[in-house]
Protein backbone atom coordinates (compact mmCIF):
# COMPACT_ATOMS: atom_id res chain seq x y z
CA UNK A 1 0.00 0.00 0.00
CA UNK A 2 1.22 3.65 -0.85
CA UNK A 3 0.63 5.97 2.21
CA UNK A 4 0.27 9.86 1.49
CA UNK A 5 0.38 11.80 4.66
CA UNK A 6 -0.96 15.37 4.07
CA UNK A 7 0.41 18.00 7.00
CA UNK A 8 -2.19 20.91 6.45
CA UNK A 9 -4.29 23.60 8.46
CA UNK A 10 -7.43 22.52 6.20
CA UNK A 11 -7.86 18.94 6.72
CA UNK A 12 -11.25 19.04 5.44
CA UNK A 13 -10.70 20.50 2.14
CA UNK A 14 -8.19 17.43 1.64
CA UNK A 15 -10.10 14.33 2.59
CA UNK A 16 -13.42 15.36 0.91
CA UNK A 17 -11.85 15.84 -2.17
CA UNK A 18 -10.52 12.19 -2.35
CA UNK A 19 -13.73 10.85 -0.78
CA UNK A 20 -15.05 12.18 -4.12
CA UNK A 21 -13.01 11.32 -6.22
CA UNK A 22 -12.31 8.38 -8.73
CA UNK A 23 -9.43 7.11 -6.31
CA UNK A 24 -12.00 6.75 -3.43
CA UNK A 25 -12.30 3.36 -4.77
CA UNK A 26 -8.57 2.46 -4.22
CA UNK A 27 -8.86 3.77 -0.81
CA UNK A 28 -11.66 1.01 0.19
CA UNK A 29 -9.18 -1.27 -1.66
CA UNK A 30 -6.57 -0.30 0.23
CA UNK A 31 -4.35 0.55 -1.83
CA UNK A 32 -3.67 3.90 -1.53
CA UNK A 33 -4.25 5.43 1.83
CA UNK A 34 -4.96 9.77 2.37
CA UNK A 35 -4.51 10.91 5.51
CA UNK A 36 -4.69 14.77 6.54
CA UNK A 37 -2.79 15.57 10.00
CA UNK A 38 -3.91 18.87 11.12
CA UNK A 39 -0.59 21.11 12.16
CA UNK A 40 -2.85 22.92 14.84
CA UNK A 41 -3.06 19.72 16.79
CA UNK A 42 0.71 19.90 17.60
CA UNK A 43 0.41 23.85 18.42
CA UNK A 44 3.12 24.65 21.37
CA UNK A 45 0.86 26.90 23.04
CA UNK A 46 -3.24 26.37 24.27
CA UNK A 47 -4.77 27.94 21.96
CA UNK A 48 -4.36 25.85 18.53
CA UNK A 49 -2.04 28.82 17.35
CA UNK A 50 0.61 27.94 14.78
CA UNK A 51 1.41 30.49 13.30
CA UNK A 52 3.34 34.50 14.02
CA UNK A 53 4.83 37.49 12.54
CA UNK A 54 7.56 37.33 9.91
CA UNK A 55 11.04 38.42 11.51
CA UNK A 56 12.03 41.88 9.53
CA UNK A 57 8.73 42.38 8.83
CA UNK A 58 6.15 41.94 5.83
CA UNK A 59 2.41 41.75 5.71
CA UNK A 60 1.00 38.08 6.83
CA UNK A 61 2.01 35.45 8.93
CA UNK A 62 4.34 32.40 8.75
CA UNK A 63 3.91 28.88 10.37
CA UNK A 64 6.47 27.71 12.80
CA UNK A 65 8.78 25.22 13.26
CA UNK A 66 7.85 23.41 15.82
CA UNK A 67 4.22 22.50 15.09
CA UNK A 68 5.23 21.57 11.56
CA UNK A 69 8.10 18.93 12.97
CA UNK A 70 6.01 17.34 15.70
CA UNK A 71 3.31 16.65 12.92
CA UNK A 72 6.21 15.18 10.67
CA UNK A 73 7.56 13.10 13.88
CA UNK A 74 3.94 11.64 14.64
CA UNK A 75 4.35 10.13 10.94
CA UNK A 76 8.38 9.26 10.65
CA UNK A 77 8.44 7.14 14.26
CA UNK A 78 5.12 5.11 13.19
CA UNK A 79 6.68 4.66 9.49
CA UNK A 80 5.11 1.28 8.25
CA UNK A 81 8.45 0.52 6.38
CA UNK A 82 10.86 1.82 9.29
CA UNK A 83 12.38 3.99 7.04
CA UNK A 84 12.90 7.96 7.10
CA UNK A 85 9.58 8.88 5.56
CA UNK A 86 10.15 10.50 1.83
CA UNK A 87 9.24 14.50 2.90
CA UNK A 88 7.62 17.22 -0.25
CA UNK A 89 6.89 20.58 0.34
CA UNK A 90 4.33 22.24 -1.41
CA UNK A 91 6.03 25.88 -2.55
CA UNK A 92 6.24 27.70 -5.73
CA UNK A 93 9.61 27.90 -5.20
CA UNK A 94 9.59 24.08 -5.93
CA UNK A 95 10.94 22.64 -8.67
CA UNK A 96 8.32 21.75 -11.22
CA UNK A 97 6.19 18.30 -10.73
CA UNK A 98 5.57 16.33 -14.36
CA UNK A 99 4.62 13.23 -15.36
CA UNK A 100 8.36 11.27 -14.59
CA UNK A 101 8.40 12.82 -10.97
CA UNK A 102 4.62 11.19 -10.77
CA UNK A 103 6.11 8.00 -11.47
CA UNK A 104 9.09 8.45 -9.17
CA UNK A 105 7.31 9.49 -6.43
CA UNK A 106 4.69 6.55 -6.81
CA UNK A 107 7.15 4.27 -5.49
CA UNK A 108 7.77 6.28 -2.45
CA UNK A 109 5.83 3.79 0.36
CA UNK A 110 5.33 6.37 2.74
CA UNK A 111 4.97 9.97 0.92
CA UNK A 112 4.93 12.87 3.67
CA UNK A 113 3.24 15.76 2.16
CA UNK A 114 3.48 19.89 3.71
CA UNK A 115 0.99 22.46 2.49
CA UNK A 116 2.41 25.75 3.41
CA UNK A 117 -0.60 29.10 3.89
CA UNK A 118 -0.77 32.16 4.73
CA UNK A 119 3.20 33.34 4.26
CA UNK A 120 4.56 29.93 4.13
CA UNK A 121 6.51 27.79 6.61
CA UNK A 122 9.77 29.27 8.89
CA UNK A 123 12.54 28.05 6.56
CA UNK A 124 14.35 26.61 9.55
CA UNK A 125 12.34 23.57 9.68
CA UNK A 126 11.94 23.18 5.75
CA UNK A 127 15.10 23.03 5.37
CA UNK A 128 15.74 20.09 8.45
CA UNK A 129 12.96 18.19 7.22
CA UNK A 130 11.88 18.18 3.76
CA UNK A 131 13.62 15.98 0.68
CA UNK A 132 12.36 18.11 -2.13
CA UNK A 133 10.55 21.17 -2.64
CA UNK A 134 7.51 21.21 -5.43
CA UNK A 135 6.00 23.48 -7.55
CA UNK A 136 2.98 22.22 -9.69
CA UNK A 137 3.06 25.26 -11.94
CA UNK A 138 4.74 28.93 -11.84
CA UNK A 139 1.69 30.55 -10.68
CA UNK A 140 0.71 31.26 -7.30
CA UNK A 141 -1.92 29.80 -5.01
CA UNK A 142 -3.66 30.64 -1.57
CA UNK A 143 -2.71 27.73 0.19
CA UNK A 144 -0.97 23.91 -0.62
CA UNK A 145 -3.64 22.14 -0.64
CA UNK A 146 -4.84 22.18 -4.01
CA UNK A 147 -1.60 21.07 -4.97
CA UNK A 148 -1.24 18.49 -2.60
CA UNK A 149 -4.78 17.25 -4.05
CA UNK A 150 -3.18 17.25 -7.42
CA UNK A 151 0.57 15.36 -6.93
CA UNK A 152 -1.80 12.58 -4.60
CA UNK A 153 -4.46 12.50 -8.24
CA UNK A 154 -1.68 12.24 -10.84
CA UNK A 155 0.75 9.93 -8.64
CA UNK A 156 -1.64 7.67 -7.33
CA UNK A 157 -3.23 6.82 -11.19
CA UNK A 158 0.40 5.53 -11.38
CA UNK A 159 0.12 3.04 -8.99
CA UNK A 160 -0.95 -0.72 -10.47
CA UNK A 161 -4.71 -1.28 -9.66
CA UNK A 162 -5.70 2.16 -8.99
CA UNK A 163 -7.25 3.01 -12.43
CA UNK A 164 -9.51 0.62 -13.56
CA UNK A 165 -7.85 -0.07 -16.80
CA UNK A 166 -4.33 0.21 -16.58
CA UNK A 167 -3.76 0.65 -20.23
CA UNK A 168 -5.95 3.90 -20.24
CA UNK A 169 -3.24 5.59 -19.38
CA UNK A 170 -0.26 4.05 -22.15
CA UNK A 171 -1.67 6.17 -24.90
CA UNK A 172 -1.88 9.61 -23.37
CA UNK A 173 -0.93 12.83 -23.45
CA UNK A 174 2.82 13.20 -21.85
CA UNK A 175 3.65 9.73 -21.91
CA UNK A 176 5.13 9.36 -25.27
CA UNK A 177 6.67 13.00 -25.19
CA UNK A 178 3.48 13.71 -27.61
CA UNK A 179 0.06 15.00 -26.77
CA UNK A 180 -2.79 12.59 -27.07
CA UNK A 181 -5.00 12.34 -30.61
CA UNK A 182 -8.24 14.14 -31.25
CA UNK A 183 -11.44 11.68 -30.22
CA UNK A 184 -15.24 11.25 -30.94
CA UNK A 185 -18.36 9.40 -29.90
CA UNK A 186 -21.52 9.52 -31.12
CA UNK A 187 -23.62 10.56 -32.67
CA UNK A 188 -21.46 9.98 -36.08
CA UNK A 189 -22.23 13.77 -37.47
CA UNK A 190 -22.93 16.70 -34.87
CA UNK A 191 -24.07 20.25 -36.25
CA UNK A 192 -22.76 19.48 -39.51
CA UNK A 193 -19.52 18.05 -38.30
CA UNK A 194 -18.46 14.20 -39.40
CA UNK A 195 -16.30 11.75 -37.49
CA UNK A 196 -13.18 11.17 -39.55
CA UNK A 197 -13.89 8.37 -42.08
CA UNK A 198 -11.37 6.06 -40.80
CA UNK A 199 -11.81 5.47 -37.53
CA UNK A 200 -14.95 3.87 -38.96
CA UNK A 201 -13.11 1.79 -41.02
CA UNK A 202 -12.66 -1.18 -38.85
CA UNK A 203 -8.90 -1.39 -40.20
CA UNK A 204 -7.17 -0.65 -36.73
CA UNK A 205 -3.60 -0.53 -38.47
CA UNK A 206 -4.95 2.24 -40.47
CA UNK A 207 -6.27 3.91 -37.40
CA UNK A 208 -3.38 3.34 -35.15
CA UNK A 209 -1.44 5.28 -37.64
CA UNK A 210 -4.13 7.63 -38.35
CA UNK A 211 -4.04 8.46 -34.62
CA UNK A 212 -0.50 8.52 -34.34
CA UNK A 213 -0.45 11.03 -36.93
CA UNK A 214 -2.79 13.33 -35.69
CA UNK A 215 -1.25 13.19 -32.03
CA UNK A 216 2.10 14.56 -34.14
CA UNK A 217 0.27 17.55 -35.71
CA UNK A 218 -1.52 18.03 -32.17
CA UNK A 219 1.92 18.00 -30.65
CA UNK A 220 2.98 20.49 -33.37
CA UNK A 221 0.29 23.40 -33.25
CA UNK A 222 -0.39 23.12 -29.39
CA UNK A 223 3.05 22.45 -27.68
CA UNK A 224 5.86 22.49 -30.62
CA UNK A 225 8.43 22.72 -27.92
CA UNK A 226 7.46 19.18 -26.79
CA UNK A 227 8.55 17.78 -30.07
CA UNK A 228 12.04 19.22 -30.16
CA UNK A 229 13.12 16.17 -28.09
CA UNK A 230 11.45 13.92 -31.02
CA UNK A 231 13.49 13.61 -34.13
CA UNK A 232 10.75 13.01 -36.72
CA UNK A 233 10.94 11.05 -40.22
CA UNK A 234 10.46 12.04 -43.58
CA UNK A 235 7.69 9.86 -43.68
CA UNK A 236 6.17 10.99 -40.57
CA UNK A 237 6.05 14.84 -41.91
CA UNK A 238 5.04 13.43 -45.22
CA UNK A 239 1.74 11.92 -43.17
CA UNK A 240 1.26 14.90 -41.48
CA UNK A 241 1.30 17.40 -44.11
CA UNK A 242 -1.38 15.21 -45.82
CA UNK A 243 -3.76 15.17 -42.63
CA UNK A 244 -3.43 19.20 -42.62
CA UNK A 245 -4.47 19.17 -46.09
CA UNK A 246 -7.45 16.81 -45.44
CA UNK A 247 -8.71 18.97 -42.82
CA UNK B 1 -18.14 40.72 -9.67
CA UNK B 2 -16.31 37.70 -11.57
CA UNK B 3 -18.13 34.66 -12.28
CA UNK B 4 -16.67 31.32 -12.66
CA UNK B 5 -18.65 28.48 -14.50
CA UNK B 6 -17.68 25.50 -13.92
CA UNK B 7 -19.05 22.54 -16.53
CA UNK B 8 -18.53 19.18 -14.82
CA UNK B 9 -19.43 15.44 -13.85
CA UNK B 10 -18.70 16.06 -10.02
CA UNK B 11 -20.27 19.31 -8.77
CA UNK B 12 -19.85 18.17 -4.85
CA UNK B 13 -15.78 18.29 -5.69
CA UNK B 14 -16.15 21.79 -7.01
CA UNK B 15 -18.44 23.38 -4.19
CA UNK B 16 -16.81 21.82 -1.64
CA UNK B 17 -13.45 23.21 -2.07
CA UNK B 18 -14.73 26.74 -2.42
CA UNK B 19 -17.11 26.55 0.62
CA UNK B 20 -13.50 25.30 2.67
CA UNK B 21 -11.55 28.00 1.28
CA UNK B 22 -10.07 31.53 1.94
CA UNK B 23 -11.93 32.52 -0.62
CA UNK B 24 -15.76 31.87 1.14
CA UNK B 25 -15.29 35.26 2.20
CA UNK B 26 -14.86 36.46 -0.97
CA UNK B 27 -17.87 34.77 -2.48
CA UNK B 28 -20.09 35.64 0.70
CA UNK B 29 -19.21 39.46 -0.12
CA UNK B 30 -20.08 38.81 -3.75
CA UNK B 31 -17.16 39.94 -5.33
CA UNK B 32 -16.64 36.44 -7.30
CA UNK B 33 -19.34 33.71 -8.04
CA UNK B 34 -18.54 30.10 -8.25
CA UNK B 35 -21.25 27.73 -9.66
CA UNK B 36 -20.70 24.41 -10.74
CA UNK B 37 -22.69 23.01 -13.12
CA UNK B 38 -23.65 19.23 -13.61
CA UNK B 39 -23.44 18.34 -17.63
CA UNK B 40 -25.78 15.32 -16.58
CA UNK B 41 -28.44 17.54 -16.40
CA UNK B 42 -28.25 18.28 -20.00
CA UNK B 43 -27.78 14.60 -20.81
CA UNK B 44 -29.57 14.10 -24.48
CA UNK B 45 -31.11 10.69 -23.01
CA UNK B 46 -33.57 9.73 -19.83
CA UNK B 47 -30.76 7.91 -17.94
CA UNK B 48 -28.24 11.16 -17.51
CA UNK B 49 -25.78 9.38 -19.63
CA UNK B 50 -23.55 11.52 -21.20
CA UNK B 51 -20.86 9.64 -22.51
CA UNK B 52 -20.44 7.16 -25.05
CA UNK B 53 -17.35 4.79 -26.58
CA UNK B 54 -15.04 6.06 -29.28
CA UNK B 55 -15.02 5.94 -32.42
CA UNK B 56 -12.04 3.94 -33.59
CA UNK B 57 -11.81 1.92 -30.58
CA UNK B 58 -9.83 2.40 -27.75
CA UNK B 59 -10.13 2.03 -23.54
CA UNK B 60 -12.32 4.37 -21.96
CA UNK B 61 -15.74 6.55 -22.54
CA UNK B 62 -15.89 10.17 -24.33
CA UNK B 63 -18.26 12.60 -23.04
CA UNK B 64 -20.62 13.29 -26.02
CA UNK B 65 -20.72 16.83 -27.79
CA UNK B 66 -24.63 17.36 -27.33
CA UNK B 67 -24.74 17.67 -23.47
CA UNK B 68 -21.58 19.92 -22.62
CA UNK B 69 -23.04 22.61 -25.74
CA UNK B 70 -26.87 22.83 -23.92
CA UNK B 71 -24.76 23.01 -20.64
CA UNK B 72 -22.35 26.08 -22.00
CA UNK B 73 -25.64 27.39 -23.74
CA UNK B 74 -27.75 27.83 -20.32
CA UNK B 75 -24.78 30.26 -19.13
CA UNK B 76 -24.29 32.03 -22.62
CA UNK B 77 -28.07 33.06 -22.88
CA UNK B 78 -27.96 34.37 -19.25
CA UNK B 79 -24.40 35.95 -19.40
CA UNK B 80 -24.78 39.05 -16.88
CA UNK B 81 -22.87 41.24 -19.76
CA UNK B 82 -24.69 40.24 -22.85
CA UNK B 83 -21.21 39.25 -24.22
CA UNK B 84 -20.38 35.59 -25.04
CA UNK B 85 -18.43 34.32 -21.90
CA UNK B 86 -14.87 33.26 -21.99
CA UNK B 87 -14.81 29.34 -22.60
CA UNK B 88 -11.74 27.51 -21.49
CA UNK B 89 -10.71 23.58 -21.40
CA UNK B 90 -8.83 21.78 -18.56
CA UNK B 91 -6.58 19.80 -21.15
CA UNK B 92 -3.43 18.32 -21.17
CA UNK B 93 -2.92 19.62 -23.94
CA UNK B 94 -3.22 23.09 -23.68
CA UNK B 95 -0.92 26.13 -23.23
CA UNK B 96 0.69 25.94 -19.64
CA UNK B 97 -1.19 28.03 -17.30
CA UNK B 98 0.93 30.76 -15.49
CA UNK B 99 0.99 34.30 -13.04
CA UNK B 100 0.53 36.20 -16.53
CA UNK B 101 -2.39 34.21 -17.87
CA UNK B 102 -4.11 33.94 -13.84
CA UNK B 103 -3.83 37.55 -14.20
CA UNK B 104 -5.20 38.12 -18.01
CA UNK B 105 -8.25 35.95 -16.69
CA UNK B 106 -8.87 37.97 -13.87
CA UNK B 107 -10.51 40.87 -15.81
CA UNK B 108 -13.05 37.77 -17.70
CA UNK B 109 -16.19 38.99 -15.77
CA UNK B 110 -17.77 35.65 -17.12
CA UNK B 111 -15.77 32.53 -17.60
CA UNK B 112 -16.60 29.04 -17.80
CA UNK B 113 -14.23 26.62 -17.12
CA UNK B 114 -15.36 22.93 -18.55
CA UNK B 115 -13.62 19.94 -16.70
CA UNK B 116 -12.99 16.65 -19.07
CA UNK B 117 -13.20 13.35 -17.35
CA UNK B 118 -12.73 9.45 -18.48
CA UNK B 119 -11.19 9.89 -21.69
CA UNK B 120 -12.23 13.71 -22.03
CA UNK B 121 -14.74 15.72 -24.61
CA UNK B 122 -15.93 14.64 -28.30
CA UNK B 123 -13.02 17.14 -30.24
CA UNK B 124 -15.96 18.63 -32.23
CA UNK B 125 -17.71 20.34 -29.17
CA UNK B 126 -14.10 21.91 -28.21
CA UNK B 127 -13.85 23.44 -31.65
CA UNK B 128 -17.22 24.90 -31.76
CA UNK B 129 -17.47 26.41 -28.61
CA UNK B 130 -13.82 26.72 -26.69
CA UNK B 131 -11.31 30.07 -26.53
CA UNK B 132 -8.52 28.59 -25.12
CA UNK B 133 -7.34 25.15 -23.59
CA UNK B 134 -5.34 25.56 -20.64
CA UNK B 135 -3.39 23.19 -18.43
CA UNK B 136 -2.04 23.43 -15.12
CA UNK B 137 1.14 21.53 -15.80
CA UNK B 138 2.94 18.40 -17.91
CA UNK B 139 1.41 15.64 -16.11
CA UNK B 140 -2.51 13.99 -16.41
CA UNK B 141 -4.87 14.11 -13.58
CA UNK B 142 -8.31 11.74 -13.21
CA UNK B 143 -10.43 14.76 -13.89
CA UNK B 144 -10.28 18.46 -14.56
CA UNK B 145 -12.19 19.29 -11.62
CA UNK B 146 -8.90 19.84 -9.58
CA UNK B 147 -7.28 21.75 -12.16
CA UNK B 148 -10.50 24.37 -12.07
CA UNK B 149 -10.27 24.56 -8.85
CA UNK B 150 -6.36 25.51 -8.90
CA UNK B 151 -7.27 28.11 -11.69
CA UNK B 152 -10.16 29.52 -9.82
CA UNK B 153 -8.08 29.96 -7.07
CA UNK B 154 -5.12 31.24 -8.30
CA UNK B 155 -7.25 33.82 -10.88
CA UNK B 156 -9.45 35.17 -7.85
CA UNK B 157 -6.32 36.29 -5.73
CA UNK B 158 -5.44 38.79 -8.89
CA UNK B 159 -9.25 40.29 -8.45
CA UNK B 160 -8.76 43.43 -5.68
CA UNK B 161 -10.42 42.84 -2.23
CA UNK B 162 -10.68 39.28 -2.64
CA UNK B 163 -7.27 38.72 -0.66
CA UNK B 164 -7.07 40.31 2.72
CA UNK B 165 -4.12 42.63 1.69
CA UNK B 166 -3.57 43.30 -1.35
CA UNK B 167 0.64 43.89 -0.76
CA UNK B 168 0.70 40.06 -0.38
CA UNK B 169 0.86 39.19 -3.65
CA UNK B 170 3.05 41.79 -4.89
CA UNK B 171 5.99 40.40 -3.08
CA UNK B 172 5.98 36.38 -3.92
CA UNK B 173 7.19 34.27 -6.08
CA UNK B 174 7.16 34.66 -9.84
CA UNK B 175 5.53 38.69 -9.67
CA UNK B 176 9.27 39.81 -10.25
CA UNK B 177 10.56 36.74 -12.27
CA UNK B 178 12.41 35.91 -8.65
CA UNK B 179 11.50 33.18 -6.25
CA UNK B 180 10.35 35.08 -2.80
CA UNK B 181 13.12 35.29 -0.24
CA UNK B 182 13.45 32.93 2.99
CA UNK B 183 11.14 33.68 5.95
CA UNK B 184 11.29 32.95 9.23
CA UNK B 185 9.43 33.46 12.98
CA UNK B 186 9.50 33.11 16.38
CA UNK B 187 11.30 31.87 17.95
CA UNK B 188 14.83 33.18 17.36
CA UNK B 189 16.77 30.20 17.84
CA UNK B 190 15.18 26.74 16.94
CA UNK B 191 17.41 23.91 17.39
CA UNK B 192 20.54 25.48 17.20
CA UNK B 193 19.31 27.47 13.86
CA UNK B 194 19.52 31.14 14.54
CA UNK B 195 17.48 33.92 12.32
CA UNK B 196 19.59 35.68 10.46
CA UNK B 197 20.65 38.83 12.59
CA UNK B 198 19.95 41.45 9.78
CA UNK B 199 16.05 40.67 10.18
CA UNK B 200 16.04 41.51 13.83
CA UNK B 201 18.10 44.94 13.09
CA UNK B 202 15.25 47.34 12.50
CA UNK B 203 17.28 48.85 9.79
CA UNK B 204 14.69 48.47 7.23
CA UNK B 205 16.37 49.43 3.74
CA UNK B 206 19.34 46.99 5.04
CA UNK B 207 16.66 44.29 5.51
CA UNK B 208 14.92 44.71 2.15
CA UNK B 209 18.24 44.75 0.76
CA UNK B 210 19.26 41.32 2.52
CA UNK B 211 15.88 40.03 1.29
CA UNK B 212 16.96 41.02 -1.92
CA UNK B 213 19.61 39.40 -2.09
CA UNK B 214 18.33 36.33 -1.18
CA UNK B 215 15.51 35.99 -3.36
CA UNK B 216 18.21 36.20 -6.22
CA UNK B 217 20.23 33.16 -4.26
CA UNK B 218 17.23 31.16 -4.13
CA UNK B 219 16.07 31.83 -7.46
CA UNK B 220 19.84 31.08 -8.72
CA UNK B 221 19.61 27.92 -6.40
CA UNK B 222 16.23 26.44 -7.08
CA UNK B 223 15.15 27.96 -10.58
CA UNK B 224 18.15 29.10 -13.10
CA UNK B 225 16.13 29.47 -15.58
CA UNK B 226 13.94 32.26 -14.22
CA UNK B 227 16.96 34.50 -14.07
CA UNK B 228 17.87 33.78 -17.61
CA UNK B 229 15.23 36.54 -18.27
CA UNK B 230 16.75 38.88 -15.98
CA UNK B 231 20.08 40.77 -16.46
CA UNK B 232 22.07 41.09 -12.92
CA UNK B 233 24.46 44.07 -12.00
CA UNK B 234 27.98 43.11 -10.88
CA UNK B 235 26.48 44.45 -7.53
CA UNK B 236 24.07 42.42 -7.57
CA UNK B 237 26.47 39.27 -8.09
CA UNK B 238 28.99 40.11 -5.47
CA UNK B 239 26.16 40.70 -2.65
CA UNK B 240 24.97 37.40 -3.43
CA UNK B 241 28.22 36.00 -3.53
CA UNK B 242 28.85 37.75 0.10
CA UNK B 243 25.18 36.10 1.45
CA UNK B 244 26.53 32.34 -0.02
CA UNK B 245 29.68 32.90 2.27
CA UNK B 246 27.85 33.67 5.15
CA UNK B 247 25.11 31.03 5.65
Amino acid sequence: MNRFHILTLFTQQVEYYFKHSILKRAIENKIISVDAIDMRDYAVNEYGKVDDTLYGGGTGMLIQCQPVFDAYNSIALNSSTGEKPYVVYMSPKGSLFDQKKAKELSKRKDLVIICGHYEGIDDRVISTIVDEQISIGDYVLTGGEVAACVIVDSISRMIPNVLPNEEAYMNESHMNDTLEHLQYTKPEVWKGKRVPQVLLSGDFAKIDEFNKTVALCETWSKRPDMLEKKALSTEEWQKMLEYKKSI
